[in-house]
């Protein structure tokens, strides 16, 4: 995929559609309750019908989609846990024994595993094989990839995203695998909000102060050594993100464009959300974001984008965990919307 | 059933389990993911485990218990809706239509529907008829209730929770119904958490700023007429309360008696529970409280108690709403720590 052709694409996605947003709630203030006062759950019903353009809309057929990669960054020790778990977590995916298997099941969601950039040769039953290359550069010695390697990952996202949808999807969830992966994502916020590396770095799966010393010490001189490759959205995904950020990323630009909401889950995909959104403002309002993450930083990115997620439960797991979860609140929104009574129906007086 | 008697009843409770909640987080712990990274759903497990003093736990059966009770200071002006919406709700609860039923058929819960107080005659297949009285008297000139039918709302509440654990559930909800319960249950948290009338006094259903500021004079008048009937949490529940609000009492009593965990609801739900707690604080380890309702006042609460609600989706409708959507996340708590992968089993490295 060339960038021109991606660039055209993204400018292609149109804005939500505000008239099927207003008929929706227009159908919720007349069910059988107080005016809003299911809060979010009604925005999430009527924000459905405005990104779908049909007042019917439904979620009954949900997809997660995980993304794996891995990230030269950790030979800078970033991470608690060792590269191999990459992969180990991959094939605990396809067997079904990870948290996001057993959530996505709890809402009755399909997960879809992608080995976009995982550095060791991982097969299994289920896997969709789309490598771009194995692992990312160290970017904290230059590029953590091509801007070619970039385009692939994103389009392997849009393909994947692409796929789901023609096979049912109604709603999309991201999810990601990559050990060392909040070290990029905390780059990219840094870069794209902007924001101080010290705001948006954390603790990721566990490390202890030094080792956070270290990843804060280690994203400042990757966006140092990198401060000429900075200039755009894209370049700064190529320069110091990775590729199942990068696929992410195309998800989510293929979900505006079918028009079809996706559920950003936690800290790393809301870096690629950002990346997004940095190339076409719209695309925010095909976003659901489930959760705010107990990774510091994510905080920022919503005090930033004046955004607020759905959940706060302290999630820092990844793998799409979050996205399952809020499915089942869009879910529950919609049945809101569908299934209650209205004044008429259920012969109650309305407010005075 | 004689004050004695509940007293009695209430000082047998005793604390939830250390040790169970300490060997299901043992076993999270092992699970194929960073400790503690899936935050609250880690802690609805372990707690589950705790209160039930079983690290097997589940809760595949849910019962809600949602109580319908009418109130005599309607008559002050004090509500957006007609008081005739009680019972005409409550035949919408058992013909399926209102918003409670929606979400518990989401997540798979029963709703059980129970007449304490309502002020007319309601009849309908499958209601709980137990009215105890036809609604409250007026609290702004008097006593909303005589000790006597607390107490036997009380025990509506705790016989109607005893009856559905018999029935196999194994976690309840509360919710309620009953045009006007902001008020008498802002003047239980006046009165009992201490704070001020102003802190916890909001729109409720929906009152404009005249309304609101006729609804703080009523509570405040209230609490003035009561002064000598607010020595202990029953003498306040009786003279400011209301009728499903002690019924919703009775059932937190009892699931706490049942070692059953209970999901409370929202304002009006909290309220009751506040009345539990104050009679043992122990109860406070049996309740899960759903979320923070839109209704202000409920933040006081979760301030003064040093407590967090599980979901801040701007919530503010009761009828056990918000209980039923965070059965689901207790659910999913339960499943994360049943259905996983450990380590060992998925031949993921652990964190160096």
């Amino acid at each position: 995929m060339k960038m021109e052709d991606l660039q055209k694409m993204v400018e292609e996605i149109v804005a939500v559609d505000a008239d099927a947003e207003a008929s929706a709630q227009a159908r919720l203030d007349n069910l059988t309750k107080p005016q809003g006062s299911l809060g979010k759950l009604e925005w999430l019903a009527s924000r459905t019908c405005a990104i779908k353009r049909d007042i019917k809309a439904r979620v009954d057929r949900k997809t997660i989609l995980t993304f794996a990669g891995d990230h030269g960054v950790v030979a800078e020790g970033v991470s608690a846990f060792p590269q191999e778990v990459t992969p180990q977590m991959v094939l605990n995916f396809l067997g079904g024994g990870a948290g996001v298997n057993v959530l996505a099941n709890h809402v009755g969601a399909e997960v879809r595993v992608v080995d976009v950039g995982v550095a060791s040769e991982v097969n299994g039953e289920g896997l969709i094989a789309k490598n771009v290359r194995r692992g990312t550069d160290n970017m904290a010695v230059g590029p953590a990839m091509s801007m070619e390697d970039a385009l692939a990952a994103i389009k392997v996202g849009m393909d994947v995203a692409r796929d789901a949808i023609a096979d049912g999807a109604e709603i999309l969830g991201t999810g990601d695998m990559g050990i060392g992966n909040t070290t990029p994502s905390a780059a990219l916020y840094a870069a794209l909000l902007p924001a101080k590396v010290t705001d948006v770095t954390g603790r990721g799966t566990g490390i202890d102060d030094a080792a956070l010393t270290n990843k804060i010490a280690v994203i400042e001189k990757s966006l140092a050594v990198n401060s000429d490759r900075l200039g755009s959205p894209l370049e700064a995904l190529a320069a110091v993100g990775g590729l199942e950020i990068a696929a992410i990323c195309g998800a989510i630009i293929e979900s505006a464009r079918s028009r079809i909401p996706v559920v950003v889950d936690g800290f790393i995909s809301t870096a690629a959300a950002l990346v997004a959104i940095r190339l076409n403002e719209k695309i925010k309002d095909y976003c659901f974001f489930s959760h705010m993450s107990a990774e510091q930083g994510h905080r920022i990115f919503f005090e930033s984008m004046g955004l607020e997620p759905l959940l706060h439960l302290g999630l820092r797991l990844g793998e799409g965990t979050g996205a399952a979860l809020s499915m089942g609140l869009v879910e529950a929104g919609l049945k809101i919307m569908n299934e209650m009574a209205t004044f008429g129906e259920a012969g109650v007086s309305e407010a005075e």
